[in-house]
């Protein structure tokens, strides 16, 4: 049974958590958190402390704490020589403490407080800098029932910035759509298949093979009747920039369209 | 049993075959296509023609073809006061020869030769120019297990530009994440689960409320340390107006943004 003390109450270390509880294979054998109010609810299960000196042995300390805690965290903490992780997906490995032995432990996910959500296949990008503690950081990840994937820190903070585009910025382009139909009083409901249909198609193909539409297509017809119909200028930009980078990526040239358009 | 005669070969006509084969209240008793070789392999499952004159009485003639298509197919039909629809989410109603009843039967999906598709739970975006048609729309796509919405020609337009949205900008951004990744030789099966997560989460609640990420948050550290990750100026204007829209979307005040940066 791997033993783990969580420090920190955000979403990350709450999901954690109840992902840990629910695992056969780990035990979470005490919860840190600065704020003592944040845990509190959970003090019936689990040993709740507000005091770093308070802190147990375990095989692994996970802090799911704010990017910009974790180096100070680190340092605070009142033992040597065990095994620390982070959680982040972008600050690195040695902003940990180096009197202790660091891990970075970043699940690759969108968590949200109230949104209940699956471990199951949730890829975690495992660091170390000692060799040795890979194995169990593996069988950490496993533990969860997610994918462990090796991946340094520069990886990190390219999946980091990755996770930004299919996730923040795809989000913004349903809020987009959103804003559009609702303008025009058709109920939202009407894209969601769409929505999921564009996610799962690229679960088995590759983003470049699924593209379909006017840019692909090159249909200018179609192209200058859409801008005719977007009424704001943040929008109208959005479609400029990303029909020119989907006419980009499969190779049609934008100069000689502009001749042809003469 | 409503009887359909199918026009056209490409990929909405070709879904539309074999979902209304696959239904047990409609089948096709014809499907024309001007040129013959793309349907002919169908030959000894349906009467296949490519001569108009061939055409034999139906419920309702279905033309899945190319936009431009539209109007003149819709003339060159051999017949009057029948019903005949159109699928596309652009061309408006008005296209289609007066002579006969005029419908659209728009279904909201992203159609590709290769991938199957679930015809379940398909938004389908209908239009009539006789009232008394509706009816008949609906069960139509109701024998398909779609759902149907009366939609006027404006708004299918505007669900047209919204699709473009959340289907071809969405599915270049996860290009994008793509490249950045491969770039570093990241698995991009790492990025799978959280470009499905990101589209479930909208299913039951808004994009609005479903945002997270720096943008959002506010939080200039990592968005310029994202800038400075970014190689190519195209996907970094991207990541800048898609930022700035998620900030005006959440009434983050850029300009007081700027002086506090100075």
């Amino acid at each position: 049974m791997i033993s783990v003390v969580l420090l920190g109450a955000g979403n990350v270390a709450t999901h954690l958590y109840k992902a840990f509880m629910a695992s056969n294979a780990v035990t979470v054998i005490q919860w840190y958190n600065r704020t003592y109010s944040s845990i509190s609810s959970f003090a019936n299960d689990v040993d709740t402390i507000d005091q770093l000196e308070s802190l147990k042995e375990a095989d692994i300390y996970i802090m799911a704490v704010s990017d910009d805690s974790i180096s100070k965290l680190s340092q605070e903490l009142p033992f040597e020589n065990r095994l620390v992780a982070h959680t982040s997906g972008s600050v690195s490995i040695h902003d940990l403490d180096k009197k202790n032995q660091r891990a970075v432990f970043y699940p690759l996910q969108t968590f949200s407080k109230d949104a209940e959500l699956d471990f199951c296949d949730i890829p975690i990008c495992i660091e170390v800098t000692e060799k040795a503690n890979m194995p169990f950081m593996k069988d950490l990840a496993e533990a969860l029932g997610c994918k462990p994937y090796k991946i340094n820190t520069e990886q990190r903070q390219t999946l980091h910035l990755s996770a930004v585009f299919v996730n923040n910025f795809t989000n913004q382009l349903y809020r987009i759509a959103h804003e559009i139909s609702d303008a025009k009083n058709i109920n939202f409901d009407i894209l969601k298949p769409l929505i999921l249909e564009t996610a799962k198609k690229v679960q088995h193909m590759s983003p470049y093979s699924a593209q379909t539409g006017p840019a692909k297509r090159n249909d200018k017809k179609t192209i200058k009747r859409h801008l005719k119909q977007i009424e704001s200028d943040e929008h109208k930009a959005i479609y400029d920039l990303l029909t020119a980078s989907i006419k980009k990526a499969h190779g049609i040239s934008i100069r000689s369209m502009t001749k042809k358009n003469k």
